[in-house]
């Protein structure tokens, strides 16, 4: 039903008993029909999870009068939780430097609708892509970064994202450092795709290390950014094979198959609600 | 919490709203703590499936009270439903030929409790493995079977199985096609692990058809036995790659690592209860 | 050494002693520099197969003069051979229909030369992909085909790949059934990717046919292109995991991740000549 | 031709024009028919490699008068070889700790012939296993290891595996650390399997490690052992997806599973021949 519209409640809050009841019976109480549900009860930290996806129409009110209604609940369990409207498309802002794949790919999923979203511009370091990004009709801002002049740089961007009313920004392989600033405002909205199999290979050129060491597999992963340098919440990773003949080149060349198909499933979790983050961990509910 | 006993509550019903709010405010009405939770909404045929595990102790009645208490909702949403104990390990009977893979990599498990079930005994139409069997202090049993006898022994299996109320029998590379009437009889209980990747490759010599036809991966499929000889409702499958380099005798070596991971994975999903069958598929709940 | 001068020596012939001697022996007293090189012998067709790569300034005579002195050896061997030259870029014709995720996803690797090509032009039975073939400065070529005007569609195709001297012509989800003559005229030039682990699920609507069986997991498959509909020599395969949750549709979009990676794969090992053809089946020098 | 008696010759030597040559031509010479061939030139390091199967009843003599008449070619060339005897089996030294899954999955494979060495005896610091090992008829030794008495129990497992001629010493799932002495004398003929994916989670408690980082596979990493712990050359690797419900203890069980069949693959390569080290890295010819 993939064009039924549905509203999408997702939530965490201390574990204990009744909270599947309390939901699920302030749903059924007005007729609203399920269609996916996911919990997860986390036994290490006692917290709990929760995802549903109902049909709109199913309900007798509106988005609105859902969240006045369901707050004495979200209240009494302590819940951090949000809905979303699947008529609502979400905006996401790519970030790109040079390289293609990336971005390519993310393009190719939206023009075919398999992503459903609107891209209200692109922002890079480079003009390299402009031509690109404006033959798709989408705004290209160049926003060069330099040592010097990092923090406006950084400053640019935000307010760039703001005034198109950003849900997310995707670093599609950027390969710049936000600054603290950046991260902490954006928290939990800025997705990043690190070309290793973290917690390997942190850091600058993670292919050299990769061919240093020998392994026969190499990663990529699609993590929330946080202030610490490759440390975010990891919300999705995958390898693919690699054996003695392959040069940097070559694990470069195939780690963009990798990269890209990674993004794009981690950037559907976000944007799906399936992402929960918490603490310095994930819960994808697929 | 592996050794925390919990009751788990599978079933399926047609679809309509109130379902889960029904369960789960039984469940909360009597302080029941979920611990994991599962539900699937078939939009094809419009069928609902739910699991639930809730742990035994914060119940203030036993499973067969729960099985008095819930029937009146089972039977308001026309559920087929089930629930069980971990406490009672379940019995799974093994039908083995002369092949050892799955019988040493069924064993492993079970000896590390990793398998967390009763082998009450393991029948063959070969000899060839009552040492290994006897040695692990499980009783083997010895039936033939040959095209004239073929009823009497199926007859004989059953009867076995029956005595040591087995609760699901396993077909870890039989290599015998069993009749319809121990089919029928343990409709939903009887697993097989065929050694390809259905449905190509159904039949006699699946790794011969592989080679001849020069596919580069080879599979195995976990399935329920069903009277049609390899159409059973599939449960778990994988593949393993392979390459010109490759003869029969190669594909059979390399498709044991696979038909035993698969079978070992199906079984699984079987007895925790997350395999539910609907039609000619099954919903699995990992 | 990406950018450094090769010669590509490839060759099949009936199995025998004395095979690599002759031709490692030409290619050392010429003091040729070997980078790679692969052999197999097949077990039960008793073939050889042989791919080697050479510095190409390592040698003092010219791929002409290769050619020259090399005949002698391949007719004593009675050899089918080539050799190619890696400064001469080869040239793909792409086919393609509405879907734009295979485009996509080799422009982006042809964009950035990790696919070092020339791609002469585009053909389609759709105008839908124009504008997007053209900002890249590459040809589009609008061919409609009818059941009534099928083989005055496919010679006009057989026409515009001969003007543009194309290598090979990929069929990019190009959703049309070639007819006997094109097949027959480019055997071994033409690749094709098919939605679907074959020989599982052959001919129209893969897909719904996975669907319907339950598979666990879906496939793709990229194939020379015969008479007989999917079923040619197999150049690369590969399988993604689903769940009772994915209807049609994910299915497709699972699919397409899957379809363009197998065709990138098996489009590079053709190109690269690493994918031998002998009967019905490949040999593929990775 | 699984049963057919085969010669190996593997050796790596400094690049340069003419070694495939003078090895072929010297095995042409002498009407040995190759059955597998594999050669690879790396290109950072300047160093060849090359691993050839001859048929031994091809060759109008036996492998000692081979080694003679090669040794010419061998000095010419600088290079580092042996040749083995398929007809002669390796003689393989399991060490072994508490944890079953790995010995039963090594046990299965040699009782099938699918992995055709012997197994001389079985050591172990624990008399957890003893029963299992003994009913396959091969010698048990329990060598206790403590912290005061680490050298005199690894002098005593040294003089254990020479007695029996030890070829290669497998530590499946062994859980001590070697001394130096160990691992220096008999360097590349050590193999451990890691329970991680290397170099990530290196020591103690990786999959602890794994699940506080929150990665979404796992993996298991076969090695030679050298003295620096997790640090010797790779031979494989592989992965496992796990998910955000999983503990440690679903960490612990899902990675038997992959431990086991890396361990199998490695030791493969390792018994075949096809492991070439050089520096801190394998050469893998499968």
């Amino acid at each position: 039903m993939p064009n039924v519209r549905r509203y999408t409640l997702s939530l965490s809050c201390p574990d204990r008993t009744g909270i599947v009841a309390a939901v699920s019976s302030f749903i059924a109480a007005n007729n609203g029909w399920i269609v996916e549900a996911n919990h997860h009860a986390d036994a290490t930290t006692k917290h709990f999870f929760m995802r549903q996806e109902i049909l709109a129409d199913s309900l007798p009110f509106d988005i609105a009068q859902f969240r006045v209604l369901f707050t004495p609940i979200a209240e009494q369990f302590d819940m951090q939780w949000r809905i979303t409207d699947s008529a609502v498309k979400k905006r996401v802002v790519l970030l790109v430097s040079k390289q293609e794949h990336c971005l390519y790919d993310i393009f190719s999923r939206w023009q075919s609708d398999d992503l459903d979203v609107d891209i209200p511009c692109v922002i890079s370091n480079h003009e390299t892509l402009r031509g690109f990004v404006e033959w798709h009709g989408i705004p290209f801002h160049y926003v060069p970064v330099t040592a010097a002049t990092k923090d406006e740089a950084y400053a640019e961007i935000a307010q760039l994202f703001d005034e198109v009313q950003g849900d997310v920004m995707v670093l599609a392989r950027y390969m710049q450092i936000l600054n603290p600033a950046l991260c902490q405002r954006y928290a939990g909205r800025i997705i990043n795709i690190h070309h290793s199999f973290l917690p390997s290979f942190i850091g600058a050129k993670p292919y050299h290390q990769a061919f240093e060491r020998g392994v026969k597999l190499i990663g990529a992963t699609c993590h929330y950014v946080t202030e610490d340098l490759d440390q975010g919440q990891i919300i999705e990773q995958d390898v693919i094979r690699i054996n003695h003949s392959d040069q940097v080149d070559d694990l470069v060349r195939y780690g963009k198959d990798i990269e890209k198909a990674v993004l794009a499933r981690g950037l559907r979790y976000h944007l799906e609600d399936r992402a929960l983050v918490h603490g310095n961990k994930t819960v994808i509910f697929r």
